[in-house]
């Protein structure tokens, strides 16, 4: 009844979750939506949390690149996540649903970002799993030892730091 | 890398939970099976809880016929996603996470099911939405007039019956 | 700083979820506004939702009768809730915080009620947490059997029989 | 029937989130212990994660000072708070339980703490609310200027810079 698009998905499934503001510049832009296409080469879902900025550029080159993007919404409305999510799941949460982003991805991309990004963050390595960023966060504390965050200098260094851990990773 | 399948998903994106208990015996089962192989006939997406009994088996019947399966799970691990599930979003939410299966879909259909199914259906009733059931919870009050749930005689009834309202949806 | 009052807290800590609509007619505020009455008498903690009608109602009883009332909102706003909730939880989680009004409570007096209240009522039960329901939903499942609530014919029957089984629960 | 504690509850109602890590060290605990004292004798509820370590410490300081201590528990059972919660809210929503904690708080005082403190903190800030720390998380990045935590030097210094701030919050 509906429109359809052939899309693939990873089998079994491997996802890498995209984080960041949810406004950015051009540059920080460019950045998410190589990170999305490479992503979407490498046969990874990539999971955000579904709205502008970051979310939207990652989910832009997952897209035309004909990979699986999945947007898990603050809101109980699914028409509001950006154009390039093909799964919006609506939770209603609020930011609560930032734990459910970071749950559902094996590893996590953090780009630029904000606060929220911040709180990914702390979700993800409480989880213990691995945070590659670029130009994002540092951070120090003085007795709790890292490594936090393992940055990277370009969409293509973090892709494959991600890429090496989720062929390893679920046994 | 991950080995990958080949999915339509529907553009824009509509889904159908599917919703019944845990445990189900083998009649409920063949229910649920055909209600997700009529629904992936129909190019729409199968959203669910994600474990076993009716979840499962509507998922196996979608599946089959090459649709895509949502599953929405209450712990933190992707892992506990049944087989047929191709994207398993890992809430940690534990029951609360059906609120979010409910929200993610236009309409639903419940088949059998005991007191998770009678929490989706308050939920998805709150929301305005459509709820067809099959062999399910008979609602009566007696100060709030129903129609509460639409009773189905089958599975091709029910699917019928969300199939027209998802059309007419979303505007 | 603040004004302050002083408020008996039940140690260890019990509660009952007083469940119901948003809105309701004066004879439902009645019933609720009595049963808020009795459970502080009872030395017993009150939870809801928060918000008005029954809610706002059982919370009043509660409030003149010196006990503590917790209002665990669906918003992430403090001030949305009623004028006597005591310790206002702000979840920000819309819907989804009926899950853990009835997580909180040890039991269940269900006062009217919609589809909200439907909600409460399954998520309870899946708990096996006691429901003692006034003027509620009337549950009937084809081939899931009772009881799924417990009927009372007045606030004080209903209260009398949570009182009972809350003084035997949690060893 | 229960036994009951009288407890004094600000009206309005004014909470600090007390926010660190499930175990920790003596002087850590020394500074909670502290830090929970001083709130209760500015009549200021607690509300916190309802666990060990920092909560545990601030919720005992705040306990035997008199004052009210929430705890918003990750797990289902009410029994899993530490022995100084006096009002347990079991959410079930496991680490995402975090929003929940400094939603319900005017401001926020962490204190050492690891990655769930860093969660926090995110979402403190991204809602807009001052974080106070003490021995905790410093942050910095390349493009979104602070500042992000004010630092305090002692459990005093943190609690006097709560209190300023508190007064003159929510109109």
């Amino acid at each position: 009844m509906a429109t359809e698009t052939q899309v693939m998905i990873p089998a079994p499934f491997r996802a890498v979750a995209v984080i960041g503001a949810g406004a950015c510049d051009d540059e920080v832009a460019a950045d998410a939506r190589e990170v999305g296409r490479l992503l979407a080469l490498e046969g990874l879902a990539l999971v955000c949390g579904g709205l502008g900025g970051v979310m939207e550029a990652a989910c832009e080159g997952a897209y035309q690149a004909g990979g699986l993007t999945i947007g898990i919404l603050p809101g109980a409305n699914p028409l509001d996540a950006n154009a390039y999510v093909r799964v919006p799941i609506a939770t209603g949460l609020g930011e609560a649903r930032n734990a459910l982003v970071v749950r559902t991805a094996d590893v996590v991309i953090a780009i630029g970002g904000e606060y929220g990004t911040l709180s990914e963050i702390g979700f993800a390595r409480k989880l213990g799993k691995l945070v590659v960023g670029i130009g994002t966060w540092e951070l120090d504390h003085p007795t709790f030892a890292g490594p936090h965050v393992l940055l990277a200098g370009s969409a293509e260094e973090a892709v494959r730091a991600v890429a090496a851990v989720v062929k390893t990773s679920r046994g």
